[in-house]
């Protein structure tokens, strides 16, 4: 099987301007991680956003809040921007959606009505009333050069939607995120049928969900749940809690509607569970029984038996309800003959934070099911089979996997490849890499700087892999601070040396050694009076760093300041 | 099904003297974590100790390097200790027993040929020339008033023992790590006709491994393995790279065997590998097919497809060889169209680490086959069905679930349950808690403490988990530090304030707005004269956080220091 090349970035140079009637194509994220999607879309001088989502932070990347695709590449072309199309109302499809609208306030979003509802929750909070255009799978709007038609696509939450986008170059058809559960809860389908309609009409750029590429066969049905909800809450004789995505409106579906046929009321826990649960409901997307649903700080006056509680928390996070109920750390409490059922996926990386929850609550003598012991959840992705389908029924000109790390958008590109797609039409790109699609013919051309744009607090983007190598090396060795006055005429150490350490795991005895020879050194170093105190901290950096690492085999960072006075 | 009640090890005060003639266990490591696997066993004054390993950190254990057992518990009673059993030669049964010779250096070392032989080559890097005792299957060995039958068990490295230790109290059988592989590749099977014997003379308790307690149904046949290794050889073009743990004898013997079916010679890389590969061949553990080896430095004289590179690495350590191979930081590189092979499980926690090293290589146009899409691994450890096997053989009075946490045991102590022993006589204890046996009955009867003691570059025991608190707030939040000299007379300031901040990520101009505030605060302060330098450092300190924290939201740890001069 011959294998699309990868593009290497470093080998990539900046772009050619565009060919007139030509498309361009760059992802400022999404592309080489799971997250943080946003592709640009460029034709005849104007620009269209699909999705502009957030990425959560890896532990390489401490006490980062979020991480938001790299606008520098529209920034100065905001104006360019016809609109911003938001294909589902995921946290990685519009979390990022504030950060860009206030660099301009007035760019339109496109999306679904529910997609809409959340994005604009989010916004209130930032204080930002967007201008916004709710559409429907199967309408078409004319945004400036692009022609868009939304497609129904089914994922893990509802009125999740594709789009066709049709240029004087060519039709991109990009999924979104998407699965083909054929009965999926609320019967809406993706849509295969207008797929072969595109595909008979002919699409020149598929860009085309990778999160489940690697996984052999077909993504379960959503319904599978239930009957497994139903068994765990039959055997159930106390409370139970149930820990899930707070936007995961069918699973909230499958739980009220277990604990309704187990006479259960539920009570949801968790800001964004209330907030979302109660925007599905009004727009009529989650069915909530009369009556079922229960103020959380009520439910002590309902017997055991009676009691559901829905709450978010299920990768671990140590401030949601689930790790705080695990640390007795919650109004809500958990106890022996209690269940608690992770009906989420594991997502890679929160392994230890969902094990220690999961060890918590046993400790606390709960039974708990997740899904290492029962099939409390399906993935919201498409496996290898069903983008198999989407291969052959659209038969595109050329492939662009997206939405996936390196691994996923490579096994992608083999499934296109295996359904006859030309290897040379499938198009692998990370974030930045510019791909223009000339004459019905999709080619790398160059690639702009992208780089992860950090949050942290009220920062966005101050902080630099630098600074984040400095947080892991204080994180693992901790600091020495030296603080030492000197004689600006002698050179005689008149204060100090004062010497503070933190994450260094010493008595502070241990540097009672250390203290003559500092002292010892500098004034040597200072006797002459030529030395600056720059020259001076260098010399205390060298005596400490040399010592600690000799006597102790450890790094820390050391920082010396030497005042003249 | 009734399920033991868990002890809280909260409510467990000290235990009692040990009654005459009963037998104590308490375990110091192991009971609620996967790692630093040991058990103390008393009787009659005398101790032995089965097994003594290590723990590898987490990540909200920054910069630990290896967590220890305790061994404050024995810390003053190391005369008494007969023995230590090392049931075989994994890090996390071995790899403290430096530490505890370091104690006392002639505590016999009991256990088999290769565990011994892994043990010693250990304890050479620390200079320490052990007492050992070699003991075989079969064997039975007086060790004080602990009679010690060593049973042939099957596990994941070569020549694993179980011990059956008879004293006055009654008859444990410890497992050690093993599962029931009934098709091994040395066929050397876990001896459950002795099991049974033993069960026919009565085990009082049965101390078993709960690692995979959960898992449903039975481990894999290692020989499974063969095949899949067999394909993917014959399906490669070039160099292949096969990456597992260096201590997995049998897994090294399947792609030695492979290499040579496939006309390819094998470099062995990284130190470890090297090293106990060397120990496995020598003492016959190992069988090197004649000319099949070739130094590491030699492979570039060979053509690509006849080069096969068993390395380290295989969880993602930064520092081992197929992570330096990803990032390109290695002699060896590896390009499109070579194959590597991840061989080994996935850890939980290591998951984004591994992940990013098949990114890495994915990116460099290697196919990389890896647990998620081929079978290269089996687990070491016996499944539930396997579990089940063993209770019904050996219809034990008492059980305590050993190695694993908490999920595990408590499925472990369901599966003892389920063969029908008696809820009350399953023992579920954490680190520290104290069983003791007496008249045939296990019973909690206290808990001493048992901490986790971290090894940091040469210290031993000097983290503490205040200490590890400080590391994570300066690696999320990094650290101001202010130096002021302030004159100790009329309170003015002399000098600063100089501020220095670290994974602060905030231009250094930042702080020239707080600047003159500090020194108004400080003069104002100090102008009476009544204020010590602690006090005024605490005004900094004020000052400082309060305005971080509402002007940037963040919350970094804030280090004063104010000299008087």
């Amino acid at each position: 099987m011959s294998q699309p090349t990868q593009p290497h970035l470093t080998d990539l140079g900046l772009p050619p301007a565009l060919a007139d009637g030509a498309l361009r194509v760059v992802a400022l994220g999404g592309l080489g991680e799971i997250g943080r999607n946003m592709a640009v879309l460029e034709h005849a001088g104007r620009l269209l956003v699909i999705d502009c989502g957030v990425l959560f932070p890896e532990d390489h990347q401490p006490g980062v809040d979020l991480i938001l695709p790299d606008f520098d590449y529209i920034a100065d072309r905001l104006d360019d921007i016809e609109a911003i199309v938001l294909t589902h109302g995921h946290e990685d499809h519009i979390g990022a959606v504030p950060y860009l609208l206030r660099l301009r306030r007035d760019i339109p979003l496109v999306g679904s009505q529910l997609t809409l509802a959340f994005v604009e929750a989010k916004l209130r909070e930032h204080r930002i009333a967007p201008l916004t255009l709710a559409v429907k799978e199967g309408q078409t709007e004319q945004l400036g050069p692009f022609e868009c038609e939304f497609v129904a696509v089914n994922h893990s939450i509802p009125d999740a939607l594709a789009v066709a986008v049709r240029t004087g170059a060519g039709t991109v058809l990009h999924t979104g995120d998407f699965k083909m559960d054929q009965l999926p809860l609320d019967g809406r389908i993706t849509d295969l049928r207008a797929f072969a309609r595109l595909g008979e009409a002919g699409v020149d750029l598929f860009m085309v969900d990778s999160t489940n590429a690697e996984v052999p066969g077909f993504t379960s049905h959503e319904r599978e749940i239930g009957p497994v909800l139903d068994a765990v809450f039959a055997a159930a004789t106390r409370r139970i809690v149930v820990a899930s995505f707070a936007s995961h409106v069918h699973r909230v579906q499958q739980v009220l509607d277990a604990a309704a046929a187990h006479d259960r009321r539920v009570a949801l826990v968790g800001r964004s569970m209330v907030r979302n649960m109660t925007i599905a409901a009004d727009l009529g997307y989650l069915t909530v029984p009369d009556g079922i649903l229960v103020d959380a700080k009520a439910i002590g006056d309902l017997p055991d038996d009676q009691v559901v509680l829905m709450c978010t928390g299920s990768q671990g996070e140590p401030m949601a309800a689930l790790s705080r109920i695990a640390n007795q750390d919650h109004r809500i409490s958990v106890g022996p003959g209690d269940t608690v059922i992770l009906a989420s996926s594991l997502i890679p990386g929160n392994e230890n934070a969902v094990y220690r929850v999961i060890n918590g609550l046993t400790r606390l003598g709960a039974r708990v099911v997740h899904g290492g012991n029962a099939k409390v959840h399906v993935s919201g992705h498409a496996s290898a089979g069903e983008l198999l389908y989407c291969y052959n029924v659209l038969r595109p000109r050329n492939v662009m996997p997206v939405h996936g790390e390196v691994r996923h958008l490579v096994a992608n590109a083999a499934l296109a490849v295996q359904t006859g797609v030309p290897a040379e039409n499938v198009v692998l790109a990370e974030d930045g890499v510019v791909v223009d699609l000339v004459d019905g013919r999709a080619r790398v051309v160059g690639a702009v700087p992208c780089g992860y744009v950090y949050v942290d607090g009220s920062s966005v983007g101050a902080i630099t892999d630098a600074e984040l190598k400095d947080r892991r090396i204080l994180g693992e060795e901790g600091f020495i601070s030296i603080f030492v006055v000197v004689d600006s005429t002698s050179g005689k150490v008149l204060a100090g040396p004062h010497i503070q350490a933190r994450g260094f795991a010493e008595d502070d005895a241990v540097f009672e050694d250390i203290l003559p020879q500092i002292t010892t050194t500098l004034e040597e170093a200072a006797h002459g009076g030529g030395a600056d105190t720059h020259q001076l901290q260098q010399v205390v950096r060298r005596v400490v760093g040399r010592w600690v690492n000799t006597r102790l085999r450890r790094r820390p960072m050391i920082m010396p300041v030497v005042v003249e006075a």
